[in-house]
């Protein structure tokens, strides 16, 4: 490794998410950031959004395919002793700059002690800004994927749309649609009635946070006639999930070991708070167990449960964590 | 609907996250939100984390399993006319307190125009902050699960592991272990490894951007010997994610479209910019098609594609596409 060059002034790469984009949700470190900087570099709709805290630095603006052509720009700036940012809307890491400049810089030969320092800081992703809107979805297992197809193979993204409708996951469509891409949304909504109800919530938030901003809710079966562009995060319930008054809530699951009434708590039969639910992982193991000592075949129970045969074997095989049996608690 | 009561002064509830923790991660509404709050409510550590924004209010300090009763309370407050700032870490939304609240609320008769206003204030969630701290390992579809399955039944955690290991999404495991779950993870693990490469990147981060801070870089196979806790986060990453220089990067998929040398980008044969992946879904069509045609089954392209054969079939059965054809743009 050379030894890093600390003889001139030493360039800075901050990768800058500015979270949904309208100022007053940005991060006191993102605005710091913004200040900091001599070049400001990205998509121009980024570069309006904070328009009024660029002045007197100089701003290079970008067309939407051209990632790396900005990350080649910023190592340049670095070299040359500038400090840098380079932002984007949402979190600068989620489909963002953060790994092509990663990327571009390995390839020129960058390494974390050659001088030139690289700062990623985070902001809300399009996930949780747009979730923030309509409610609350995300209150239990999610998952991102973009549909967009222009540096992904499509079986790719077409096994991991089927994979999470099968496991119930909520699931949140980025880059769903563009003027050319059009039939990718049409695709995961098949996919996704291959194992949901077709009446599951969909939001299609478009612009959050921003003037322009519009909430659609529909449902998977009718999900492909919203309107849904460049600008829309598409959001997809599990089953679980409802819309009541406007609001798209996914329940946690407390259903699953309390009672609320009249403004108290209390624990259904065979609950206990602050421990696992009876169904966890241990009453799990406990009933698979019985299931076996009763005469069941494994075989049947992994079909029972959804689980693959395999790992229901393995999983019965381990001895040796009394500390997660619900009776010796 | 009974005509909501505005004749007093009207309550406000406010779900505030904070975002990793520290203060230079507060957005500018998060702060201003506390600030406009008579009554902060949270988690002891949350409270602690925004001390010096509270002088002056009522500060309720809840533990950690009563996320309910913290719910009720502030309802309890609005109802009496007094804004409250619920507060977490991260965003108020992912596996946090959005959903209760709603849930207590609609229990109690509230509707969105009952005059209590419910704001949701959205913040970086932890597997972003995570993330970039760690380098750009969520620059592909990605994954959030929760091991904890106190509110959740273990077949159901089982079975989202498995559909994102095999689907190969980038996963952050949130509440991977605590004193009493010990187990949940070693599952995890051995979920993950009938489908991933034992040598695949994960990386355990504990208290991002707080004094304690701790990075560990490890492999699936020797996930479990990481130093795992009630404030750690695990990122696993998918088959193409690197570590290199202390840095975990999951590529966008440039290399799939374009070469970078001498600062210069082009595009691979067979590829344009701006447009869809050869590989992308109306290539992919062309080429199904061209496979049916030299006499392979749609079972066989189903399996080489590790897609599920009904939605081969079906895919195949459209017609009226052809401005996603790449011939006719």
């Amino acid at each position: 490794m050379n030894s890093p060059d600390t003889s001139s002034t030493a360039g800075k790469i901050m990768l800058v998410g500015l979270g949904p984009g309208s100022q007053e949700h940005l991060t006191g470190r993102a605005r710091a950031a913004i200040a900091e900087a001599e070049t400001v570099i990205g998509y121009v709709t980024y570069i309006r959004l904070v328009a009024d805290l660029l002045d007197g630095k100089e701003v290079i603006k970008k067309s939407m395919t051209e990632e790396l052509d900005r990350a080649i720009e910023a190592y340049e700036r670095a070299r040359a002793g500038k400090k840098v940012a380079l932002i984007a809307s949402g979190d600068a890491g989620v489909y963002g700059m953060a790994g092509p400049t990663f990327e571009v810089l390995f390839q020129a030969g960058w390494t974390p002690d050659s001088g030139i320092e690289v700062e990623i800081i985070p902001g809300a992703s399009a996930i949780n800004t747009c979730a923030s809107l309509v409610g609350a979805p995300l209150t239990h297992d999610f998952c991102a994927i973009s549909l967009s197809d222009l540096l992904t193979p499509w079986p790719t993204i077409a096994r991991r749309l089927d994979a999470v409708a099968y496991a119930d996951f909520v699931v949140a469509l980025y880059n769903p649609k563009s003027g050319r891409r059009t039939r990718q949304v049409l695709e995961a909504q098949r996919i996704f009635l291959r194992h949901r109800d077709p009446q599951t919530p969909v939001a299609v938030v478009k612009s959050a946070f921003r003037p322009k901003q519009h909430i659609e809710y529909t449902t998977l079966e009718k999900m492909a006639e919203a309107e849904i562009g460049m600008l829309s995060t598409v959001l997809i319930g599990n089953s679980n999930t409802f819309v009541r008054d406007g609001l798209m809530i996914t329940p946690r699951g407390y259903a699953n070991k309390y009672a609320v009434e009249d403004g108290e708590r209390n624990t259904h039969a065979g609950e206990q708070a602050g421990r696992s639910l009876s169904t966890g992982l241990s009453g799990w193991l406990e009933d698979v167990r019985a299931r076996v000592a009763a005469g069941v075949s494994v075989a049947d129970i992994a079909r029972h449960d959804r689980l693959p045969e395999d790992y229901v074997a393995a999983a019965l095989s381990v001895e040796g964590f009394e500390d997660e049996v619900p009776a010796a608690e």
